[in-house]
Order: structure tokens, then C-alpha cells, then sequence
């Protein structure tokens, strides 16, 4: 709980955010016309090329080297049954992510990307030198009875997530792909979005990591109970995710307010990492021109908060691990789109008869 | 028009081809329910390293190289006004591919693929040690006036693909993905679905490269010409591929069944190569096990002749431009999926509770 720096303010942040350049986005989707190709026939990676070009200010974005940020927090919810894990497997997992055996981490090596892990307030912190310790308190308590943190500690979350991409940054990275795990954060998750959006909590609870019906059906009642209990108002998105939230989440939707404002894409995950895209739109909204969506996850809430931030996915392949698995994967295929810009011959330089086609 | 080595005979490459190992594919999925995850999370990612494995006949398949096999060919129909290019940018684009400008070219080494080249029977062959000759003749015969090539170049083109396989496999590729190259080869992958699924014309048609609806119907009348001057028989595949196919279409049917053989997976591109897989399996029911579908074009053939497969594409992205780009696009997928086959820790590995969810 070290306060952040000045430079860190979140208020400085917010007020630094632009929006994605629309003059180098349309120049950028010319240069692809020029391309030796039909019009338009790479699809979704023009308009992926183009809308990073976008983000970044350039219409010459360069390749982007991609860290994945694995936020990880434990949530006082979790006595209340929500999870198909005991809420140590927070910790176990953080060990794994640290130990390079986890799913996000073959996937990350796989995308040639950098991996943080960042303790951002488990229950009990593991000693590993390869997990970043940016704890706001031992897990959170139980947004069932009251609110999960309070205004100073989501303060110092987002705070110590802007400060996160100013290291990323400084280390190289161009892109951030976004990962969490945190056994109950998917009812954190749908609480946000339930009042955010907002949606009745039937409407965005799932099974998460493999509830039954009966777990749905409670998970359903506890965030019932925790709109109950702490009566969130969307105006005050910060007060949203100080009553809902979870350490983790917390500290991603900071994540995503300093890559908004440093002009570094936000390659989102699965409901979790969408529900903290979703606070930091509420507290920043021209933040939400920097996120790109991964994949789709079968959690509800995850196709509402996509829809409602307007984003389509880049690959549809059932997975709901979380923990950045998804945003892994899609590296690749944002990749792709910016060596396409930066590397294929045009109809000119290759000396090929264009139709205009 | 060398004659193909013994070794080669397509009676007995057929012959040879065994159908996936229902055992190793059950004891894969049962390997990836002892990852450190919950059971099924990671969706179809844990279904295609399963459906590999059972192709290699090897629970434990690895890393597979893969190598992109671009086949072109030119084609007497395009003089039908079938194309919105003209016929000489077959040529012009096999030299952008072994210039490494093309979009497959820029796809395949982001997949850390290699990418192999070859002149199946182009109008005019361009000197150029980088694209492979394994000429059938100086482009087809006009499908809408009879056969494009004559039985014997049929058999030849198909022997060409399973020699060339033989060469990838020598050179230590364990995945082939396929590409081609053509002006007019959509009318020929049209007309091959029409006389094979079977379907009418009209509905497997489109705009291929960027005809407008003007365009489309003549092609969608050509496909009908085509049909009633050479009467296909669909219980007599090779003579349907003779009366309608292209020499890189059938070179590629050819690296089907080599690869097949070889038990080596392949990763299907757009309607031109699904077509030419739809005839191997016509050929050798027993080859489609081996494919994959990289992606979904909007082009109607792709999606018919998919569904016909019964193959569901990895990603979907809008993309139309063939020459591999959909398969090469899709490789670090793949890619991904034997990395988590290979790499991932179990639960007792990483010593994490596994609920059984």
C-alpha cells in the first residue's frame, strides 16, 4: 500500500487520454488498398492494423512487442460457495504462473510476449522474486455484506496499474494483453456488470470455472445480495468498484486507463478483464478506443460487456480459463495484422495488374 | 510432365492411408483433463492437439513444423470474363511469392512456416529457382467447352502432390497447410462442389476476388456450361477433377493424400483448397481425417464444401484472398495446441487442488 507518485495521479491519467487518430486510421486502411491484394480481402486484419495504427497515433505502428499482465487478488466472496475451487488455489496458481507451467504462460512464450504477474492482494502473499507485489490488502471482504474495498484502496488499485504500464513501457512493450485469476472474480465480474450495464445478475452469472446449475442459482442470489447490500451507483464508477470489485480488477482497469493514455492497445481477456475495460470506460471513456477484444468466452457476462463496449472478438473458440489464456492466444492474430502493414509489397512494387478490385 | 516414380503410384498411397487412432485421440483429451485447469476450459484448443495427435498416431505428437504449399496453375476458363484480374497476374503473383511480398509470404514467417512455391501448369512458367515445376501443362482447358486436362494429366497433377509431400517430410515438415493461386480457379472450385456435394451453381458461386453480381451470374452460367459439357459422374472422382479441376487444384488433392498418408495433418484455406480436398476424400473417404479447416471465407463454396466435411473453421475473420493466408493465419494456433499438449503442468506438477470442475 505504498502511495503512488504524483506522476501516477489518476485524475492526470484520465485527463491525458486521447482518443484513436480517425486520419491515420482511414490513411492506414488506404495504404492496405495498396497492398497486392483485392480490396479489403484480409477482412478483420485490416481494420485490426488500421485501428492500432490508431491507437498509436502512426500509420506506420511498426511491430509491438506484447506483455501479458496476470493480476491476481482473492475475494471475500468466495466463502459464500461461488467458485468450484477453494479459494487457495489463488495462491497455488500465482506459484504456477511464476513457475511457467500455466496455460497463459505456454501461450505467452508461444506469442513471443512478456509475462508479469503481479500479486495485486492475495489472501497471503507467496515469496517468489518473479511475482511483482502491488498488494492493496490481504483479498477483499465479501461484497455480499458490504462493499469489497474501500474509495482509497480501488484508488490506489487503478493507481498501481497505471504504474504497472509506465514499467511496461519503459521495458519495451507496445501492447498489453490482460490476465487475472482470483478464485470468486467471476462474481465480482457479473456484480460489476449487473451494475454497470446494467443487467439483472441472472442475466450475467455463469458457471465461471464449473459451477453446477445449483452454483449458478447461488452465485445469481449472492450478487442479488450484494446489489442489496452496497447499492452501486453507475455514476460513480469509482465507487462501483470500490463497492464490487476485486484488488485484481481493480488494478487492470488501471492498467487500461495508462496503456489508453500512453497510446498502447488493451488486448482484453474474458469477462473478468471486459468487467474492469468496462470500470475504467466509465471512469475514463476515451479510454474504450484503445481495447481490442481476444476471443469469447461462454461466460455471459462476457458477450454482455463486449457487446455493450461495442468490441468483437478475434477468435471464437469456447475457451473459459481466463488468465490471460485467451488474449494469449489472439496475440498472434494482432500480430499478423501488423506484419501485414509493415512487411507485404504493393501492386507497385511487386508489378501486378490491379483490377481495383 | 515427368513420369512419377513408382513410389508414388496413387493406388498406393491411397491404399496406405489409415484414418486417425480413435485411442490416442481418447487418451489425449484425457492428458489435457490433468492440466492445471479446469477440465475443458481451454475449448476447441484441447479438441485440435487431440485431433493431431490421433492423426500422428502419437499421444505425445510435439511441435510440428509446418510448411505452406502454394500451388498455381492457370486456367482456359478464365477467358470466360470470370475474374476480375486478368489471367497474366497468375504469373505476376508467383514471382511476388518467391519475391516474399505476399500476404501468405509475410503469414507464413510470422508462423515460422515454410513456404513452398510451385508451378503446377501456369500459362507462361517464369525462370525462377524459387518456385518449384511440377508442370502439367500451360494452364487448362476451358471447363465451359469440356475437360480442363485429360485423365492421364489428372493422375499426374495428384502424383506431383504426394511426391511433393515426400519432399516437405524429407525436409523434417510434420503439418502441411495449403494455398493456391490461380485467376479463374474459383469457377473451377465452383463447378468441382457443384458436380461433388452435389449443389446447384448458384448456390456455390461468388465473388471470388471481386466480381459484382453482373459477374457472378455469368460465372454462376459458365459452372452450368461447364456442368452439361462434360456430364461429371460423382461416383468417378478423378474423371470429375479431369473435367473440371485445375492443375494446382489437383496437385493439392494429390498433397492431401500424401499428407494423409504420411499421417501428417493439413490445414485447409479457402473454397479452392477445401475443393481440392473434397475430391481426395472423394478419391480416399479414409484422408479426411487428416484435415483441418484453418478458416472461413465468405466465398459460398467454402462454406458448403466445409459443412460437406463436416469441419469447423478455427478462425473466422472475414478473410477472402487465398494463397494461404487463412491456413497461415490459423498455424500459430495450432501451434499453440501442441504447446499445450507438450508444455502445460499437470495438477500434481504444479501441485495445485483440482475441484474435478
Amino acid at each position: 500500500m505504498t502511495p503512488p507518485p504524483a506522476a501516477h495521479a489518476l485524475a492526470d491519467t484520465v485527463a491525458s487520454i486521447a482518443p484513436p487518430d480517425a486520419d491515420v486510421e482511414r490513411a492506414t486502411l488506404a495504404a492496405m488498398d495498396m497492398k497486392v491484394k483485392p480490396r479489403g480481402s484480409l477482412g478483420r486484419l485490416e481494420a485490426l492494423a488500421a485501428r492500432i495504427a490508431a491507437i498509436r497515433g502512426t500509420a506506420t505502428p511498426g511491430r509491438l512487442h506484447p506483455a501479458v499482465v496476470v493480476c491476481a487478488g482473492d475475494h471475500g466472496v468466495a466463502r459464500e460457495g461461488v467458485s468450484a475451487y477453494p479459494q487457495e488455489v489463488t495462491r497455488q496458481m500465482l506459484a504456477t504462473y511464476a513457475g511457467g507451467g500455466a496455460a497463459v504462460c505456454v501461450l505467452a512464450r508461444e506469442a513471443g510476449a512478456d509475462l508479469v504477474v503481479v500479486d495485486c492482494g492475495v489472501a497471503e502473499p507467496i515469496d517468489d522474486p518473479r511475482v511483482l507485489r502491488r498488494r492493496q490488502g490481504p483479498g477483499t471482504a465479501s461484497i455480499a455484506d458490504g462493499p469489497a474495498m474501500t474509495r482509497a484502496q480501488a484508488e490506489a488499485a487503478l493507481e498501481a496499474g497505471i504504474g504497472l504500464v509506465d514499467e511496461l513501457h519503459a521495458g519495451g512493450a507496445g501492447l498489453v494483453a490482460l490476465g487475472e485469476m482470483g478464485i470468486g472474480n467471476t462474481t465480482s465480474a457479473s456484480a460489476l456488470c449487473a451494475a454497470l450495464l446494467p443487467a439483472d445478475p441472472a442475466e450475467v452469472c455463469g458457471p465461471g470455472t464449473g459451477l453446477d446449475g445449483a452454483g449458478v442459482t447461488r452465485k445469481v442470489a449472492v450478487v442479488r445480495r450484494a446489489l442489496e447490500a452496497n447499492r452501486p451507483d453507475p455514476a460513480d464508477p469509482l465507487g462501483v468498484l470500490a463497492a464490487l470489485g476485486g484488488f485484481e480488477i481493480a488494478t487492470l482497469a488501471g492498467v487500461v486507463l495508462g496503456a489508453a493514455a500512453r497510446r498502447m492497445p488493451v488486448l482484453l481477456d474474458g469477462a473478468i478483464t471486459t468487467a474492469a475495460a468496462l470500470v475504467a470506460v466509465r471512469i475514463a471513456p476515451a479510454a474504450h478506443g484503445a481495447l481490442l477484444a481476444a476471443h469469447l468466452s461462454p461466460e455471459p457476462a462476457h458477450r454482455r460487456a463486449l457487446a455493450a463496449l461495442g468490441l468483437a472478438p478475434i477468435v471464437d473458440l469456447g475457451m473459459r480459463l481466463g488468465e490471460g489464456s485467451g488474449a494469449a492466444l489472439a496475440l498472434p492474430v494482432v500480430g499478423a495484422s501488423l506484419a501485414v502493414l509493415a512487411d507485404m509489397a504493393t501492386f507497385a512494387d511487386a508489378g501486378v495488374s490491379d483490377s481495383g478490385a
